[in-house]
């Protein structure tokens, strides 16, 4: 329970009596436990569950340094327990609460803080890198096996099922994402769904998948060419994109602003006169969320610290032709990065 | 698109010129399409989404019927389709939406209105309904496969891989919520987590699991006991959640309110002494969420209706020592219902 030590620190210094938490990414951070209807007010010194009857007894085994609070309301609980122990200054997140929880809270005093647990959860301790670290290893090692099987012929979902086995048989306990595998024109979309297509020679295939190991993710990107000479165009392309990738991995470090590392790759891109064709942030946190915060997107003025986890990903998208993206997920440190998808 | 057209008839009959759509199941239903920043607006006659950049060329392509609108944000792309279509009253559901981003609308004047998506989600149309019969099946299947196989000696988390293993083969696309694999003292925990606790003989095991076929969930409960002759308490226990679920089941009907369902099952349990062991709904709708209206819940109104998809499943739970659920998931019918969860 270090991560609710860390946020009782939190409180102390915003001068916040308690804060409810009630988002599942925020409750595991926090407890390593999620479940329907499971919810926190985390105080300054002590920490209230509530949850439904039939959560009760396993919160009580699973759950310590809590006081379980079973079959009241969410909203009726922390006023009680507010009243009770005087609590005053009680925060929710106005980005993660619903809207309709949020007002009930709001009428019983409460007021919106937005990320609070956030701002904790994007600088990985131990346990969380060690979990990231771990789903940045089972989703590489999955790939490299893997390549060596694609072939035309076979359908893009049957590549992206293949890649997930590979990921159950290292361990991994699932997907961080929907596995995108997409061929030929369908490689122009960035976010494509793996379909029935069949992959065919002389034609990109790009591959963006990660796993899941203990709540926490990977994400990384890869792009193939299935045939033995790709055109001029498509080895252009590559090799743009994957400039742009290292000049955008060559100014992570711990102190630089998150737009300074988008600006390293998007000028790249510019430079080379494809600016319209990329289409996206750089990279994001990555984390118990497949995309969470710092966002490493033109204009960003987070400034990146030691120990988050980010990812660079560039990509060049020329509609109804083909695609090319590149990515990695990175440990931020304090004398630059260190690269995580590798098997 | 035929739910989009429900939805747009249901806006004409509440008077509403439009409505934001935010929450992933709902777009689901809407437009069978989903990405992170996809939101709708679905208006009287038009409907327009609203999509990242990077998401542009993709709705282009997957979500026909829709203006897509490319680049700006949710709120003001909303604000700027209203005054230009003249639309006055826009909701946004308050019960889905994001408090910032309901408080952002209602500025720009939309109103909360609960519960309109899932009002038409809880009876399922043909689509729906053909793809939840499927999840129901490779999951009743897989089970089938399985139990043969459950042994002492073997982990929980073993028992939960292997039947995901079998969704897997049987075309499923991934699980409807986390499988619960719960043996010996573990069963008395509704909700356990599957863990590396080894399965042993004399005991009984609880598995909770369901599957995922194209969006759509299935939710199935089956207590085996592992051994020749389970003690007098085991056996008593089960027959009564039998007897439970077969009461509940025999009320459920359309035209029948989901309370009284509950009812059946609740009072068959209260009579052999068991009331306060039953710590749970007796049941819940299923369809693209795993928990969804109607609640079969002491006091539930709502009437049930034909073409509903919904769980029975009494349990009696004895804290440290066992605890008995026996699930089906069912379709409502004029006349009665039908089990879903058989191979």
């Amino acid at each position: 329970m270090k991560n609710l030590k860390r946020l009782q620190g939190l409180l102390r210094r915003e001068r916040l009596d308690g804060m409810v938490v009630t988002c599942p990414p925020d409750l595991i951070f926090l407890t390593d436990f999620n479940q329907e209807g499971f919810a926190l007010l985390v105080g300054q010194r002590r920490t209230w569950a509530f949850v439904p009857e039939l959560l009760k007894d396993q919160v009580r085994r699973d759950v310590p340094d809590c006081r379980v609070v079973a079959g009241v309301s969410l909203v009726a609980g922390v006023a009680a327990v507010m009243r009770g122990e005087g609590l005053r200054r009680v925060g929710f997140d106005p980005t993660r609460e619903i809207y309709a929880t949020g007002r009930a809270l709001e009428k019983k005093g409460l007021v919106p803080i937005p990320g609070l647990v956030l701002r904790l959860r994007a600088v990985k301790e131990h346990k969380a890198l060690e979990r990231v670290r771990r789903a940045c290893r089972i989703s590489a090692g999955a790939f490299e096996r893997v390549r060596r099987r694609i072939r035309p012929g076979r359908t893009e979902r049957s590549v992206a099922l293949e890649l997930e086995e590979e990921f159950r048989k290292e361990g991994g306990e699932g997907v961080a994402f929907e596995t995108i595998v997409a061929s030929g024109p369908n490689s122009a979309l960035p976010h494509h769904r793996s379909c029935e297509r069949l992959l065919k020679s002389q034609e990109p295939v790009v591959m963006d998948f990660g796993s899941l190991f203990q709540f926490y993710r990977s994400d990384m990107t890869r792009t193939l060419f299935l045939g033995k000479s790709p055109p001029p165009l498509y080895r252009r392309v590559y090799r743009i994109v994957e400039r742009a990738q290292r000049e955008g991995i060559r100014r992570l470090r711990a102190g630089v602003s998150a737009g300074e590392v988008d600006r390293g790759s998007r000028d790249t891109i510019q430079r080379q006169g494809y600016g319209s064709y990329f289409i996206h942030s750089t990279g994001h946190g990555v984390g118990l969320e497949i995309h969470e915060p710092p966002r490493l997107g033109p204009g960003s003025k987070e400034r990146l610290r030691a120990g988050m986890v980010v990812t660079v990903e560039p990509g060049i998208y020329l509609p109804g032709r083909f695609g090319v993206r590149l990515e990695d997920t990175l440990l931020v440190t304090a004398q630059g990065s260190r690269r995580l998808t590798q098997p």
